[in-house]
């Protein structure tokens, strides 16, 4: 039975602030979930449907430091879903340490205040798909443990470290250890035929501004996926995350 | 001043069924209206705040059959948004031709049971990115001029035809006129080292099923985006939407 003040306490992680001061988030979905404990992460509690539990293995529901039954009731009143599923998760953030040196012979995207939820969670899942292993986000990008980011992430959160950091100083060493930044523009060349190496980092900008001047000046290269020849009205620009997913396409594509 | 009626029949047709039978459907936001005014389109009624009518040129406001001045609260009990913008345009469906013949030189999409109006709106808006000017959707499709499907395909469905028909029949149609049709499988040859031709059928199928096997029989080249080359948890597949980015991207850097 899950008590009130465990109801409480999952709710509230809804906000920022209370997951900041916790360190805890929530991962929701019976898939995601399921997967997030069988790659062998703990879970601080675990509110389930009881046939939910009884058709996981004990390799699953042994990862939990307390599990909780739940109604289909209980689920809705804490669930940030419209339709709940059938179990979630309270977990423990990981803070990842960032380090440069990586890039030397990796990918890395970065992301200037990037607000929407689908969008991180979409570019999420396109960095685990093209093997890209760190995101690093301004500090007023959206939280990746917002629940909408976990979500549409579809688990892919497990595999990527997102830092949050100040782009501007991760972008003056990348120049100064001579790392490439890629910035996403319209301004730019076409990505098709720019010298793409398998090393630096992606950036992309703002769903509407862009990239900030002060950010473009450390741009090493500016790559542009070429769209329709006459302007029309309505598609100046693609959305970051397709943008995201042509661009980390062509890098994978070179290396191939 | 807007009538009770109009008030009506505007938030009735977020109403499959009220679209279809009045052939009728809502445009929002002040950008996707202006540029659908602008490109020469009639609306029945255009619904907007004074500042806004104000602030536009006749070229704009003399499109619209009707018009009527509405305060913000009006807005708010029409619109299909959580923050609607200043205005709100009903214009006529158009039921567009589908000519098989354009795919002897050009490319089309084919969307099988494609469901989720966000990604719908995405890909048209890919669609027009890269000129792709036929959409075809089974019937099952989400409705094209769904509210959520206007509004994500952020005023690119004006530059797209979308069909909705019997894919098996086009698909039949397609090989008998010798026109490719490629088909977006997990199983196929990687999309970077596929023959694409300039013209033919990009299959897409539903979010979580794929394609189906009826319609895998008519397809003439299965290609797939590589992923992580060993599974990973959670990333099992890319959303539709971003394989259709990639792939229409693909295409799109071979015809440069």
């Amino acid at each position: 039975m899950m008590t009130r003040h465990q109801a409480k306490m999952i709710l509230s992680l809804q906000k920022k602030k209370v997951r900041e001061e916790s360190s805890l988030f929530v991962i929701e979905g019976d898939k995601v979930v399921r997967e997030y404990l069988m790659a062998g992460n703990r879970v601080v509690l675990l509110a389930a449907k009881p046939e939910w539990l009884d058709g996981e293995p004990e390799r699953v529901t042994v990862m939990a430091d307390e599990t909780v039954t739940v109604s289909y009731d209980d689920l809705r009143r804490i669930s940030s879903l419209k339709t709940p599923h059938n179990v979630l998760a309270v977990a423990a953030m990981k803070k990842p340490d960032f380090n440069l040196e990586r890039l030397a012979d990796s990918l890395a995207i970065a992301l200037e205040y990037v607000q929407d939820p689908g969008n991180m969670g979409t570019i999420i899942r396109i960095a685990a798909w093209f093997g890209i292993k760190d995101i690093i986000c301004s500090a007023d990008c959206v939280d990746v443990y917002n629940p909408k980011v976990i979500q549409a992430s579809m688990g892919a959160f497990m595999h990527v470290r997102v830092h949050y950091l100040s782009l501007e100083d991760v972008l003056k060493e990348a120049r100064v250890a001579g790392i490439p930044v890629y910035g996403a523009t319209i301004d730019g060349r076409s990505v098709y035929e720019s010298a793409l190496t398998p090393n630096g980092i992606i950036l992309l900008g703002n769903e509407s501004k862009g990239i900030s001047d002060g950010l473009l000046d450390h741009v090493t290269a500016r790559i542009t996926i070429p769209g329709p020849e006459k302007p029309m009205a309505g598609i100046e620009s693609l959305n970051v995350s397709m943008a995201a997913a042509i661009i980390c396409s062509e890098f994978a594509r070179r290396r191939l």
